[in-house]
């Protein structure tokens, strides 16, 4: 699976999070075929309710970087400081999430994808608590229409939300309108090891015929 | 784009709901590849936080195609019977929509996508308004696989919701646990017409550049 377009089954069964990222360039016209394979997902009366912040300043990148690490570390107890973490924890799958913590103003791309919230989107006077969830519904196919794409351009990518822990002041840094809300931020870049498959239970496990609990398919 | 694995940023745009289906026998086989394309769509910790209800027995189709017309003339007043109905209305999307209801029995398949309830998935004593939601930011990059598989294959689907009107009778009746819900109702068969692409705003037009109003580029 090398080519830049290819076979869906041989692609949706190969999109690892990949969360170890060079800190080489990347076009932003092949991000820009990312995001419009994203919108291309379906939304309730095609109202298309996303929008994108595509973060390449590195400035911008490191004030995200510092308070996604401090979310981690407060959430957690992940400690920022390397020399704090015990030897073990440098592999598998938490060695991947400490290095994306570490490296994360690295990425050459953070991308946020934004969701409308949902009608009304604030009673009003309320605070932050009352106001509406975006449009998941449509968001999340989105999201993963822009996962496929990033590796099928042979970009890795992976799904962060720690952003909830300071999405004000996330809203108020990039000037996010508050009728949007942040619901994913997605590093990009080129990745530092191999794709992979997946590894899942086969739906058949969980697929129940005519009713709950029939798991045994009925002879047709 | 006729084989039965196409490429895949010529599947994505080309993904459009398809409300009018054959009743043509669909292999169940074919079900079965496009739910595990689904399953491969990540989620936190990979829990797999989903569940499949595929119903294909006549009786228990025509079951919630009654309960789905009811809802949709409930909720915005759209006539049961097609005699009530203004002539233009068998045209265009509202026609698509119309004949979506009136044929819903008569789909091969309804596949009911069921999402893991957030933890804790209910309050002690709460009522079912009470219950937390399930896990969209899984369930719908699933269901986002499953359409773009479904249109690999030359099957038309679509998305509904309304079901939520009457989830509670929709629970009893297919034996569902109270710890899932049921995000959408997917029905599947083979198009009745073509399929075609998807009419979308250009990615370019919701891209903010490292903060929100900066639409246009900066140069690199």
């Amino acid at each position: 699976m090398n080519d830049e377009n290819p076979r869906f089954f041989d692609l949706v069964g190969d999109v690892r999070a990949i969360r170890r990222l060079k800190p080489d360039p990347v076009r932003v016209e092949m991000i820009q075929q990312v995001l419009n394979a994203g919108v291309q997902a379906p939304s309730g009366q095609n109202l298309q309710p996303w929008a994108f912040v595509l973060v390449s300043d590195p400035e911008r990148k490191k004030w995200f970087a510092d308070r996604y690490a401090a979310a981690m570390e407060s959430r957690f107890g992940l400690p920022i400081n390397p020399g704090d973490r015990p030897e073990k924890h440098a592999r598998g799958q938490l060695g991947a999430i400490f290095h994306q913590m570490d490296h994360l103003h690295e990425a050459p791309y953070l991308l946020f994808v934004c969701g409308k919230r949902d009608w009304p989107f604030k009673v009003p006077d309320a605070e932050r608590v009352g106001l509406a969830p975006p449009n998941y519904g449509a968001v999340y196919p989105c999201v993963q229409n822009i996962l496929l794409a990033c590796r099928a351009l042979g970009l890795g990518a992976a799904l962060t939300t720690m952003h909830q822990v300071f999405e004000d002041e996330l809203h108020e840094y990039f000037e996010i309108p508050e009728d949007y809300g942040v619901v994913v931020t997605i590093p990009i870049g080129y990745p530092e090891g191999r794709f992979g498959p997946v590894s899942r239970k086969p739906a058949e496990s969980m697929t129940h015929h005519d009713r709950w609990g029939n798991t045994k398919q009925s002879p047709e």
